[in-house]
C-alpha cells in the first residue's frame, strides 16, 4: 500500500517525540508498505520565529515570513529522516519545493495550484520513505510560499491525491473524531466513519479537529483519510464521501461552541440591500459572522426586522464598533450584543431523509427547560443559540437523545 | 558601487545585532551602492541543530545534515531583510540556491561550481537590497549541499567574484589582520593590506581570521576583500595581490600557534618510501599535519636519519598510535612526542627578495636564550618550534626584531 502519514507539532515535538514517529513509521515500512510523511515543524519553533520577526517590525513582509517560517518544518524533516536512518530505514527529506509542490503567490495563505510528485515517485521505488515539509511550497518564480492555518494536513491530503496514496492518515492529539466533546459528555464515542460534509459542519461548530479548508480539498479531491492519534494503536475515524448507510444514522454529533457572542439590531428597515451594507462593512473589517437569523418583517407602513448574527467573542467589540457607525445610514433602532451565549449543533447527512430531528432537538432540550434565542439550520445541520451557563447540560441532553446511552 | 558584505554569526546573533547589521548596510544604501549581503547563521543555532541530529544517531547522514543545517542561515536572512525592510529598504532574502550557488554533490563540504547571479542581478537593479543565505547551495539534483568550515566567508567571495564586485567586505570580531596578535604583543598594528600569499601562511599558522580555503578562492579569481569590525566604523586589512611596494615590507606578522604537538622518530632507516609509507597512514587516518623535518642522515653501511613532525595537539595520541603501528615494518628507533611546543612563525612577501630574515629571527631568539627545536622554511615564511613556555617572550621579541617598535 502507498500510505500517506502526517504528524503535526506536538507529534515531533521534541527528538524522543521524532523517534515515536520513526518507529510507528518504521513499521509500517516492515510490512511492505511505501511511505510519505508529512510533518510540522516542531511546538514552539514556529512561535518562536515568529516572535523574532516581531522584534524587528510588528508587520514584517510576508514573503520573508515564509521565507522565516519554512525553516520550521525544514528542520523536523532532516531530523525525521535522521531517526529513520538510526533504525536502518532508507529515508530521504524534501522540502516542499523539492517535493514539487507549487502554489499561487499569495505568501502566507497560499494556495496549492499543482503537484508534480515525479521525484516523490522515484524515491519510493527506489526503496526509501520520504519525507516531505508540510505547510510549504513555493510559487512559479521559485520563492518559497506557506500554506497558513492548517496547511500541514492539506500538504498531506494534496499529496495523497496527487500520489493517488491507497490511505491517507492524519496522526493528531486525539483518537478520533467523536459524537460529541468526551469533556462534556462522557459516554461520547468516537466514529468509525463520517461524511466530508458532516466533518466539515462539526469544524465550523467549534470541533476543531482540522481545518474546514483540508477537508473541503480530500472532500473535492476525493481523498478518503483517517483522522487517529499518534500516541495508541487504536483505529481512528474514516472521513469519506457519504454512503448510503451513512444516511440511517440521522446525527453523526454534538458539536458545541462557546467561543461566539450574539449581536442583535432591533427594528432594521426592511428595504433591499440593508443587509448587503451590513454584512459587507463587517467583511471589510475582516470580522468573520457565523450564524446569521432575520425573521420576517412586521408592521405595514413602515415595515421593519430584527436581525442577529454570531462572531467571535473576540471580535464582538469590533463588530458592535462597525456597526455602531451604521446606525444613521441604516436607521436601525437599538444594538444589542451578547456575550453569554453559546452554540450547540447536530450534524448528520441522515438528517436530509429523516424528518423530526429538529422536533426531537428541541423537545429535548425543552424538558431541560432550556430557552432557545435563535435558532439556523442547513440541509445537515441544525444549530441553537442557547445561554451559555446551560451549554454543558444541553449538549448532554441532546446527546442522550439522538446518541444514547438513554 | 557594487558591495558584497558578509557577517558571521556573531555579528546576527540576536535580533538586536541583526538591527545594527541592517543599519550599517542602510547606510551605504544611503549613499547609493548596490549591496549584497551574505549573513551566516545566528551564533549558537548551528550547534543546537548539529546535538538534536547527535540525540538521534551519532553519525548523522550528511545529507540530512546539510538539509538540517541549512535552516540556520535561511533563518537569518529572512529576519535580515524584515530588518531592513523596518528601516524603510527595499530587501528581498534568497536561499543559496535561489541565489543561483551550484555546488558539487559532496555533502557537508561541497565545492561551489558555479554561480548563476541572474537573479541577483535583476534584484539588485530593481533597487533591492539582496541577502543571501551563506555556507549553502544546491547540487546539480537539486539536493541542498553546504560548503563545510568558513563557508560563508567563501560565499561572499565567490558572490563578489560572479557579480564583479567593486568591494567585498568580510565583517568579523576583529578589526582586521594585526603583525601579531595583540594580546601578546601590545604594541602589535593593525596592517592596512596584505598580499594573498601572506595571509594565507598566517592563516595556516594560527591566525585564524579566515579559512585558508576563502583566501585561496579570492587569490584563485582575483577578488579584492577587505576584513573589518562589525562593531565599529574603522577601515580594515585589504587583502590583495601583492604589489611591488609591499616587498619593501620584509615581514608582514609573526604568528604564534600554541596548538600544536610535535612527534619524532629516532633512527629511520634511510631508504625510497618510508617517509611515504608514514604520511599516507596519518592521512588514512585524517590527521592533518603540519610541519615536517628531515634532517640529512648519518652513518653509512645502513644510514639512517631522524624524522619530526608537528600534528594538532587534539591529534596527538591518535598519532602516535597510528605511527606505533608501524614499528616494525619500518624499523625505526624510537617514537617520542611533546606536547609542550609552539610554533612561531614570519610571513611576509619581502623575504623572497631580502636575505637575512632568517638570522634576524634567530638572534632575536638567542638574544633571549630560547633555544629552537625545529625549522622550517617556505618562500614567504620561516617557522620554528620551540618550548611552549618560551612562546609569548619569543613573539614579542621577534615582533620587536622586525616590526617595533624599536
Amino acid at each position: 500500500m502507498l500510505i500517506v502519514q502526517k504528524y503535526g507539532g506536538t507529534s515531533v515535538g521534541n527528538t524522543d517525540r521524532i523517534k515515536n514517529v520513526a518507529r510507528r513509521v518504521a513499521s509500517y515500512h516492515a510490512r511492505g508498505d511505501q511511505l510519505v510523511v508529512v510533518v510540522s515543524a516542531m511546538s514552539g519553533v514556529t512561535d518562536s520565529l515568529i516572535r523574532m520577526a516581531k522584534e524587528l517590525m510588528p508587520l514584517p513582509s510576508e514573503r520573508e515570513m515564509d521565507m522565516l517560517l519554512a525553516t520550521g518544518e525544514q528542520t523536523t524533516i532532516a531530523l525525521t529522516a535522521i531517526a529513520l536512518h538510526a533504525l536502518g530505514i532508507p529515508a530521504v527529506s524534501m522540502t516542499g519545493a523539492q517535493a514539487g509542490i507549487v502554489t499561487d503567490g499569495v505568501h502566507t495563505k497560499a494556495k496549492i495550484q499543482n503537484i508534480t510528485p515525479r521525484q516523490i515517485k522515484a524515491l519510493l521505488d527506489a526503496g526509501n520513505v520520504v519525507i516531505v515539509a508540510g505547510f510549504q511550497g513555493q510559487n512559479s518564480k521559485g520563492d518559497i510560499t506557506t500554506l497558513g492555518r492548517g496547511g500541514s494536513d492539506l500538504t498531506g491530503i494534496a499529496l495523497a491525491a496527487a500520489l493517488k496514496a491507497d490511505l491517507c492518515q492524519i496522526f493528531t492529539d486525539v483518537d478520533g473524531v467523536f459524537t460529541a466533546d468526551p469533556r462534556i459528555v462522557p459516554s461520547a464515542t468516537k466514529l468509525d466513519e463520517i461524511s466530508y460534509d458532516e466533518m466539515l459542519e462539526l469544524a465550523s461548530s467549534g470541533s476543531k479537529v482540522m481545518q474546514s479548508r483540508s477537508v473541503e480539498f480530500a472532500k473535492k479531491f476525493k481523498v478518503v483519510f483517517e483522522v487517529r492519534s499518534s500516541l495508541g494503536d487504536n483505529p481512528g475515524t474514516i472521513v469519506k464521501e457519504e454512503t448510503a448507510n451513512m444516511e440511517d444514522v440521522v446525527i453523526r454529533g454534538v458539536s458545541f461552541d462557546k467561543n461566539q457572542a450574539k449581536v442583535s439590531l432591533i427594528g432594521v428597515p426592511d428595504k433591499p440591500g440593508t443587509a448587503a451594507r451590513i454584512f459587507k462593512s463587517l467583511a471589510d473589517a475582516s470580522i468573520n459572522v457565523d450564524m446569521i437569523v432575520q425573521n420576517i418583517s412586521h408592521g405595514s407602513s413602515a415595515p421593519s426586522t430584527d436581525l442577529s448574527f454570531t462572531v467571535d467573542k473576540a471580535e464582538l467589540l469590533k463588530a458592535t464598533h462597525v456597526i455602531g457607525g451604521l446606525k444613521q445610514e441604516i436607521g436601525f433602532g437599538d444594538l444589542l450584543s451578547d456575550e453569554a451565549i453559546c452554540k450547540l449543533s447536530i450534524v448528520g447527512v441522515g438528517m436530509r431523509s429523516h424528518s423530526g430531528a429538529a422536533a426531537k432537538m428541541f423537545e429535548a432540550l425543552a424538558r431541560e427547560g432550556i430557552n432557545i434565542d435563535m435558532i439556523s439550520t442547513s440541509e445537515i445541520k441544525i444549530s441553537v443559540v442557547i445561554h451559555v451557563s446551560k451549554g454543558e447540560q444541553a449538549t448532554r441532553a441532546v446527546h442522550a437523545a439522538f446518541l444514547g446511552p438513554r
